[in-house]
């Protein structure tokens, strides 16, 4: 009854063109590890771009106006606020050193996603990938295809909250299982209507994915969540997660 | 290397005076397990706020005019109006069916993460303890007591998020490590200053918990998370990851 998060260790260094699952599924052989129905892939961001070859060089960027106004504003490399601007779809939030905005797909956090490389003096960054939902559904295929097994996979990104300090793991891009679940749980009191509670259960996994891969030093960029209940679904997505500016309260 | 998140089963039906500690621990015994050194207990606060008679009965509540009011724009009842209130600081949004208020402790969340009872016809609520911190503190050092070890204790509540549809366990208290860990991360890049990435372990373990506590039908109100490296502290708390009005973008 108990859930394993178990650490994807000895992946290469992921490269443009590189078979995500592939490589997952020969680091887990190294561990005596298959495949398994209902197993839940997660992949930090970061890969999920690099084999689409999602990159973007900084001294190839040419800032907008905008784009430097809004350098002055936050403290910024004005070609990093290009970037950030070119994955977004608006500004929700700008101030001394923070870019909070719309991405194109509809999530808001800092940066737009854009994470910036860890090696001193690189100039490459790394943004979301355009279609986190449709990298996903492809790896989850490709486990299909190599190891006949129905997976979720989850493409994840850490981001900040409003109202709590720090960040945590969320779901950018979402395949093969119901991210948000439905659940009874509170009974009206005016009646005995029930009410429906829901749980952003791909939000959970992104999260508890975070513990093993951020808590190594050697760089893992992939866990594997073996022993939770996926509802299985072709539709299931991140998108189902995005709140709609209609329905947002903290606009 | 991995994580395991095991269901604390068999637990009787929490009450006012139980020591959640010791039921834990005999629970667990009968899967075979012992605590540990750097185990991380997670407790619905539901049952947090039972063991310490947190509860209210709806019947003995007056409502205020305030909360009438409120209960006029919600269409909720005013007497768990009233409950909110007395739970709040503040109402940060208030509309059709939803009240979100900042509570006693600083939390966002609907309802002031007052719960109603599931069961029809019952009148009784459970806001939050009082002090969820101390709560898990005198959790804690009961595990020290009975078992010798040193563990760390959430108490953790299910909140919407801002921007995102579904809701995510959080915690609402803790003891025993810290509950944001500072990370190198990003470099800046206009030199090579180290900036540091700040990541909410604690909510991230609360998270993950919930993927065994809320699959169950029959109600599993408490996980253990083991393999997880937790820092200890004597301060870490939950009131670490309420960020302050002042510094709150999306108030």
């Amino acid at each position: 009854m108990s859930i394993q998060i178990i650490p994807v260790t000895g992946l290469p260094i992921i490269k443009e063109g590189h078979d995500l699952a592939e490589l997952t599924i020969k680091s887990l052989e190294e561990q005596g590890l298959t495949p398994r129905e209902k197993d839940v892939y997660v992949f930090s961001h970061v890969i999920a771009s690099r084999v689409e070859g999602k990159q973007v060089d900084l001294d190839k960027v040419k800032p907008s106006l905008k784009a430097q106004e809004y350098a002055q504003i936050t403290g910024k490399d004005p070609r990093l606020l290009q970037v950030i601007l070119d994955e977004s779809r608006g500004v929700r939030r700008i101030g001394p050193g923070v870019i909070i905005t719309e991405t194109k797909h509809g999530f808001v956090c800092a940066n737009a996603g854009v994470d910036k490389s860890n090696v001193p003096g690189e100039t490459i960054v790394s943004p979301l990938p355009d279609a986190p939902d449709l990298t996903s559904k492809r790896i989850r295929e490709r486990f299909k295809e190599l190891a006949g097994v129905n997976v979720g996979v989850i493409i994840c990104d850490t981001h900040g909250r409003a109202h709590r300090n720090g960040e945590i793991n969320v779901t950018v891009g979402a395949s093969g299982f119901e991210v948000i679940r439905d659940r009874r749980g509170e009974f009206d009191l005016f009646g005995y209507e029930l009410k429906i509670k829901r749980t952003t259960v791909s939000d959970e996994l992104a999260s508890a994915a975070e513990l093993v891969i951020g808590q190594s030093d050697e760089g893992v960029p992939a866990a594997l969540i073996r022993g939770y209940d996926i509802i299985f679904s072709e539709t299931g997505c991140a998108q189902d997660i995005v709140r709609s500016r209609q329905k947002d309260l903290f606009l």
